[in-house]
This record gives C-alpha cells, structure tokens and sequence, in this order.
C-alpha cells in the first residue's frame, strides 16, 4: 500500500494531562522521521502563551476578562481529573521528574527542534481574543482548510 | 495512492466549545467537497434535541430524570471550561458573534445544507432513553456497525 | 485500494461513559471481523486495575495517594457528566441494564475473547507509579513506539 506515514494532532485540549500526551505523541512519531503537524485550538492555545503579561491595546472588556482568566503557558495548566486548586500539577510533575520524564517546556522544545509544524487556529484566536504577540515564536497561523489539508496527508489524525 | 477524501466524527461531547469545534471541521470539509458524517452518541444526542419538551408517555422515572436533566439543544448547551453557570457559553457566544462566527445553530443548518450525514446512535438513545420524537428532523439512526463502515470508508476520522 | 481494516484506540479517559465508547467501538470492530488494539494511558489505566488492593512494597508516598485516590477498576469510575457523587454511574448502570447493554466488565471480557490486544502504557505507569500486580492479567506492556507502530498499520485511529 502506498503510504504516508505523517501524523496530525488536533489539540483543543489545554489539560496538563492532555497536552503532555499530545506532545509524547508528536515527539515519538516525529523521533521515527515521521512528519507531524499539531494544531492548536480553543484552549490549546494556552499552551502556546508567553508566561508573562503583554500589553494588548484595544482589547474589548470580555477579551480582556478571557486573557485573565486563561492559563499563561504550560506551567499554569490544570489536570483534567485530581487538580485540587493546581496541587495535582505540581505532584504530577514531581513525579515525572522521579522516573525520568521530560517536562512539558522541554517537550515544546524537543518538538521545535524536531521539526514538528505548530499552527494556531486563527479562529479560535479570534474567538477567544488571542494576538499573536501574546504567543510563543516559531508558529504558524492558519484555519480549519489548512487543518484539513494537512489531514489529507496523513495516517494516523487524533483529536486531543 | 488511491484515496478517499470521507471524514467522519464521532461526537461524544455535548460540551458548547467541542460541539462548535466539531461543526467547523465538519462544515470545512463538506466546503472542500469531502463526503463528511457526524455520529452524535451520550452527550453529543444532546446538541440533536429539540428544544420545547415532547410528550413521551411510557418512560420510566430514570429516563423521564435523564431527560430533564440534559441539556435540549445548541442554545442550552454548557461549556467544557470556564461554564460560569451558564454565563461562559452567553460570553462565547458575545465573542462569536463579535467576529463574524456563525453560531450552532446556523452551522448546523449549513451542515444540512451541505449534505452531511448526521446518524443518532440507538443505543446511547436506548441507554439514556432518549426517543426520535425528541430529536430534530433529518437525522438516520443507526449502531456502531453503521459507524465502523463509515469510517472504513474515510481518511480521517476523529473523536470529539 | 490496498486497505487495511485494523484500529486502534488510546483510552486516555477513565470516565465510565468514555470508556463504554471505547469498548463500544472495539468490540464493534472486532466482531467484524478488524484487528484491534486498545492503549490504555493516563487514566485509562485504571480500568485496568484489580479491584482489590495489591501490596506494593517500595512505593513513595507520592505514589501510594495516587494509587488510594485513583479508581480501581471498572466498577468504580465515575461519569464525565451528571456524576452526582457516584449516583450518575448506577444510574447508567441500571439503564444499561434494562435495555440489555453489556456492563463494561462483560465488555472487557468479551474483547479478550474476541483477541483485541490491549496495552498498557508503561510511561503512564512509571509517572502514576502503578505496577505489573496492580492490573488485570492478559495485557501487554509498551510505550509510545509501539503505539505508533500499530497505528501505521491501521485505517481508523482514535483517541477517547
């Protein structure tokens, strides 16, 4: 069978959970020479925040309460399930460091290094208020179409 | 390769930021020309209800307590995160609307329009005793056989 | 088209409801004749745990919280929605029931039966410090590598 052996991830998911299973997966395909393609949406987006505030002038009053409200970056998500107020983040990392486990920062930045494509759903952004100069460097910027033709491409598409 | 273009999606969710997610992909492919069917099963039935209470004679008390209990319809429908009682989805639906997003229910009817195939699961409606007559016109009903030929059929298959 | 019939899940989820799905589509699959197979990550795991407490001689207290706050098994996970402190899953259980729906545990034992292969992630279980004598018997062990090598092989892949 012909065959591509790309793989595209949908993360809509900003659970630290979540995004760490996201980011294994993507890793452990790209580390076998496949291309991987992450998408980032809705509250994914919050993994790709800087951690520190941005002036964004203009925002109207409910952008402004979201980007407040909104988790800054990787080590401000919560679990999904046994968060107690952010302690469950806290252990769970704990214990990732103990068996050896790289950090979600890490994995971004293994991902980068990797080659792994990460776009920003611009209209989840919208959405959501979201500005590019609130986001990380080194992603792309595109819309479900993209998202779509990228799947065309693949084998193996997951929605996290 | 010889290739079909299909997508299918699972929706499992009823969450408002899932349910939205999933009708863009879905509307987005239809667009591009893609054959698409949405499988609606749990909690993901509840975007199909209609919204005035149907008269059911003949449930039991469970299922009359389940079907009180669960959202009727897109306008009714909670968010994954940041729900606020009820206050998040009318503040995403505010932001929706502010940048020209179409809201639920007109995805859904460009999602008719487009010709994709909605299938309500029979046996989520079984377990959480939900019947047609409750449900929007224009749907097929079938099992998870229906599902997997489906997706056989398909390039790209997500669960939401 | 040359075409393969084979799936693969990654049961991330240890919500009742998500879980049912999963085994819902496994089995589905697997009568009809696909290969399946089924990774158990994160709390997905914890289906996969003995309902009775396992001496583990060696675990941090870390570990040994995680291990008390985690369900074990199927009997006692919990609904992702309307779980009202344990009444939502009996409920279920009870629908289930009277519209003649296997529970999950004769779900589970049916996928053995029928051959699906089902793998726990061991990098899950290294971070939730769970071990070989707290899971059920007949499962295989691997990381991510292997996961990718079975999707590769597959025409539908999920995530739940």
């Amino acid at each position: 069978m012909a065959q591509t052996d790309k793989k595209t991830i949908i993360l809509f998911s900003g659970d630290f959970d979540k995004v760490l299973a996201a980011f294994v997966i993507a890793n452990g395909a790209a580390a076998m020479g496949d291309d991987v393609t992450m998408f980032f949406t809705f509250w994914g987006l919050n993994v790709l925040r800087r951690d520190r505030r941005t002036a964004t002038p203009g925002k109207g009053p409910l952008q402004r309460m979201f980007a407040v409200m909104m988790p800054r970056g990787p080590k401000k998500l919560s679990l999904s399930h046994m968060n107690f107020a952010g302690a469950g983040p806290v252990l769970m990392r704990k214990m990732m460091r103990s068996v050896n486990v790289m950090s979600i920062d890490e994995m971004m930045a293994t991902a980068k290094e990797q080659g792994i494509k990460m776009i920003a759903c611009t209209m989840s952004m919208d959405v959501m208020g979201l500005r590019r100069e609130e986001l990380i460097d080194g992603l792309e910027y595109a819309g479900v179409a993209t998202y779509l033709g990228e799947a065309d491409e693949a084998n193996v598409n997951l929605f996290i």
